[in-house]
């Protein structure tokens, strides 16, 4: 059967995250509804990020199977018909058959805003988080430069995630500032769930002097997920991007 | 009385405008139950611009006449307590008695935000508007110059808007580009009820070859609301600053 992979766009704040539930209204399900009234058939969707509750996504990964091919640019079109304002499938592209976004992804990009506005703007609130007043962005840099690398980031997992190991692997940690914003750049090959809430909770803990730099060194070991700080707030953080390697793209002659 | 100066951000998308009306929720009257609610007496709030339904503002400019001196300060964070999350006091100052936020207005700007996206990001939808397909940015711009001066512009202004005299002189009129956004910002010294809206619109069939760049100039000299384009959506808008000359600034000491 045909797999597509569709590149999704979401105002996270009024879903209970990406992934199915039985009594709430996520992301995945409302794709699922609208693909299915586009397309004429029920149909499953894989996502490559099971965000949580409340976070965003400027391009999540999803791949879906059809019974018939179809054109990626109807699928586009056809299924935002179906959705609510709040989400929109932004591109999609036929993909060689086995693709699976969730296990085919290759890198991650996750983005985390804070301002320093004194007010936030009611036109940025949906999607900032007001950093707290007195920050040493100094120690915060110096903590963050620790990250890159391969660890283990059990300290910053959620407790009941199903992760099978709490290693990965990031590539990129980096606190960009455009004008009054403050944005966390992290890019990896995977991210535990809760994960990067807690790195931001952990760094905001060193920018307030609660905590030292040096700290994130033995954290990056492992253990309970205590020894880190506090879950920052969901509406602050958005995916920005899923990679998946040029070889699953599919070739119009090609045979997969 | 002492008066001050609020400067005021509102996610336009809840409110039926700027102005208090009977039975409809207002910023006006968001403000005025607020400000009620924090110093303790009835009060009332003129603004700068009446914005309509749906328009946004990142810093609408007001003034209240309050019975005692108080801490701006105070004010900002105290009235934003009971505001809802759409609507902030990002500031407020004291001003010289006879200060009125309607008529000692010196300078206003707005922006129109397109997107040419050819899907529009539901992190943007809010205050951003799919631009047409294709544009001709150069008939637009071409256009757009012959804004700029003093001009009569019934043409663009809301049927039933109630201006005494329909000539505004607009100092800077100008398209900008940041990746896929295009963003019309127009300063100028008044603007009639509607008339960036129609302007944006007018613009729009220029952009889309249905009306010829120098047709402006015969708009500009008045005329029936019809001869000119049709009004652009709402939620495209952003009232983004108003000026007040410094002589209006309260200097602590003086005696105005």
């Amino acid at each position: 059967m045909p797999v597509y992979l569709l590149v999704i766009a979401y105002d996270g704040t009024p879903f209970a995250g990406w992934q199915r539930q039985s009594n709430a209204v996520t992301v995945q399900a409302v794709v699922e509804q609208a693909l299915a009234r586009q397309i004429g058939e029920p149909v499953r969707v894989v996502g490559a990020s099971r965000t949580d509750a409340g976070v965003h996504a400027r391009a999540q990964g999803a791949h879906v199977e059809v019974a018939r091919q179809l054109s990626p640019s109807g699928l586009v079109h056809g299924t935002n018909v179906h959705l609510p304002p709040e989400v929109r499938v932004m591109a999609a592209r036929r993909m060689k058959d086995g693709f699976h976004a969730l296990r085919c992804a290759r890198e991650k990009e996750y983005r985390y805003y804070l301002s320093r506005e004194p007010v936030l703007s009611p036109l940025a609130a949906r999607y900032v988080v007001r950093a707290p007043r007195r920050l040493d962005l100094v120690a915060m840099r110096a903590a963050t430069a620790r990250l890159p690398g391969r660890h283990d980031f059990s300290a910053f997992a959620r407790v009941g995630g199903a992760h099978r190991q709490p290693w990965r692997t990031l590539h990129r940690a980096e606190w960009v500032e455009h004008g009054e914003h403050l944005v966390l750049h992290l890019v990896g090959d995977g991210f535990l769930r809760g994960m990067v809430r807690a790195l931001v909770g952990t760094l905001l803990e060193v920018g307030r002097g609660r905590r030292a730099p040096e700290q994130l060194g033995a954290l990056l070991e492992g253990g309970e997920r205590g020894r880190a700080g506090p879950t920052a707030p969901a509406h602050g953080l958005v995916l920005e991007r899923v990679d998946f390697s040029p070889e699953w793209e599919y070739e119009i002659g090609a045979c997969p």
